[in-house]
């Protein structure tokens, strides 16, 4: 039984439309990036996050099918999921299964392939992280949700939508630097003023889209890790926790109440407070929801975080540098991938080998990976191991 | 961290046509008996083992909807999928969760609810278990593919299929007894010779039908179990081993490999070995699979299954009593579930409350459960702990 989990091994697709892949293609090429990086050829456990398959795939028993896929037939392999926090899910899962010592290495996969089906097949797909009776046959959306949330923040902290949309831009911003995003490039605050309403107040370029990827990560106790590589990171904190599915029988649609019970549990795992964390990643289907985020992980006070953004506090070389290669606006939001995207990425932060985007002097990282309107919140305190 | 995991409560639903019941109340039905027996009203965390809710309930994210719906909102809960051996892969995180010192008490409930849905849906998310590129698309069944292995195996083995179905007929004699079983009544050969074919050659009566259901456990460390109840069950061994997933590229469609590798190392675990198993629980979708599965456990020589199942030797009163309460093909096959009704019932038969089923002196119980064709095998082994 180990004290310690380390990463020593990340890999990733570029996020978006992969036609030419497969589900299993797009699962082999990140993790074989990750084994390769690790210098392993062979794990005791294979975690795959996905949220969609069954819906859109027309396939289920992930784990068996990636082991097989991997050349690893024989091996311990299930599919977690959590709605579009699976990734992260999974990799709570293989943290407590080295820490239970039933493992040594295992191999972490989010994997999502979502453009080869029609529009309304993926809604449809995405609605069924809430609660189905309520939603599903209502015909609203995450957008349509996040709308609601949106519209009640401003009136109750008189805060306005160009302010809020920011997270979008800083979004994109940092994508334009990162080679496996899905949209690389740089948007304005009147870009996303001027582009379609999807859900008023909400706009297109507020939105993620259907997206197609894969990232993987390698996991061992922190004593192999040190002889596998230079640069092990070290997850100090690995929370899941739950709370009401429907948000409107939530004390407030305003605060993620998941997301504060797994920080706190986070930060005392991990010894730390958020003064202490140095990059973030969060996550934001809609600008709203990024904007409370940072609000209930405890960055910014409730109703502060729209002027926190609007400030330009979230930018690379700001306070606290937040979704620094994209997040999901930009680098993208492949469901069940996600949450292992953004481990990924935090990762390269921690090693020094995030290029033009790098946190100088990142020691610390946080991940909050959400399912849903936040009944799931994981989140997770990476630290770089010297 | 704890050496040891214990089984302090457990519960279940009838299996059956439960159509004033939804997936929730199904699931809560069976976690608060579970919960009650073990005189426990929060657990640390909670495992949700289920197959085909995305296709057939239109529902995903059943993790924070069962913490929610038990009132435990907050709570660490995922759901964990490995097509029909959900459930005991659950169950198998929920261990890893224990040993690992994150949770100290654990809710795994597997639950399916397939009835209402059209059957040829039901069909459909069936072959979700297998490589659906080559099964989907063919049209092929499970019952079609567990045929082929029953003509394969009578071939090679010249077993006669008049011997075989004594498998579904033990089933069956064993479910009269159980309140919970889907098909509480005997049959004879006769009766499943005469049945309509599926799938030449097996009959109605040698398959499983769509059944909803839902079971439960509560899991703690030994250490707590003892103070809790008189009649801790410890779990020796949990193992989760994977195979190739098409059946046609193993190196033999009539050997489960996974189930070896499973098998073995958990006898390791354990410390035993086949013959110190007093009760056995296999997963039979027909008696083709339930035959391969005590040949490829050990209990017998390949190729001699038959003769042990036409023997009698698997009966209540023989040498290895198999599926007393009634097994896939009578106490009934909900999928997600099946894996945890397994445990429940070997924990009645460890704890001595299976009433007139119950096998005298039962110490020692191993259950296999698999994912599809073999992809995945969990086995689990059960003792009675003094």
């Amino acid at each position: 039984m180990s004290s310690k989990v380390a990463i020593v091994g990340v890999g990733c697709t570029k996020v978006g439309e992969h036609w030419d892949k497969s589900l299993r293609q797009l699962f082999l090429e990140a993790s074989l990036k990750a084994l390769e990086e690790a210098d392993v050829d062979r794990v005791d456990a294979i975690y795959v996050g996905n949220m969609a398959s069954a819906t859109i795939n027309f396939q289920q028993h992930l784990g068996a099918l990636m082991a097989d896929v991997m050349g690893m037939r024989g091996v311990d392999a299930v599919r977690v999921e959590a709605a579009d926090a699976s990734g992260s899910a999974a990799v709570h899962q293989a943290y407590m299964a080295i820490k239970s010592g039933q493992a040594q290495t295992v191999l972490v996969g989010g994997v999502e392939k979502l453009t080869d089906a029609r529009p309304a097949d993926v809604e449809y797909a995405a609605m069924m992280s809430e609660r189905s009776e309520y939603v599903v046959y209502s015909g609203i959306t995450i957008a349509g949700l996040n709308a609601i949330q949106t519209q009640l923040y401003m009136d109750r902290f008189n805060a306005r939508y160009e302010d809020i949309v920011n997270f979008a831009v800083n979004d994109h911003r940092n994508a334009a630097g990162n080679p496996y995003a899905q949209f690389p490039f740089p948007i304005t605050v009147e870009r996303v003023l001027e582009s379609p309403p999807v859900a008023d107040p909400i706009r297109l370029f507020d939105t993620t889209a259907p997206a197609d990827g894969a990232a993987a990560l390698v996991l061992c106790p922190l004593e192999t890790a040190k002889k596998l590589c230079d640069t092990p990171v070290v997850i100090e904190a690995s929370v899941l926790a739950t709370d009401g599915v429907n948000p409107y029988e939530r004390d407030d649609v305003l605060t993620l109440t998941s997301t504060r019970v797994a920080a706190e549990r986070a930060y005392r795992t991990a010894g730390i407070t958020p003064r202490d964390v140095d990059v973030v990643e969060v996550h934001n289907t809609s600008s709203i929801m990024g904007v409370l985020a940072l609000e209930d992980l405890g960055f910014v006070e409730k109703g502060q975080g729209w002027r926190f953004v609007a400030e330009g506090q979230i930018a690379l070389n700001a306070d606290l540098p937040t979704n620094t290669l994209g997040g999901l606006k930009a680098r993208g939001h492949p469901w069940g991938a996600t949450g292992v995207y953004q481990l990924v990425e935090l990762t390269w932060q921690l090693r020094g080998e995030a290029g033009g985007n790098q946190v100088d002097g990142a020691e610390i990282g946080l991940a909050q990976s959400v399912g849903g309107l936040g009944a799931t919140t994981v989140v997770h305190i990476l630290r770089r191991w010297h």
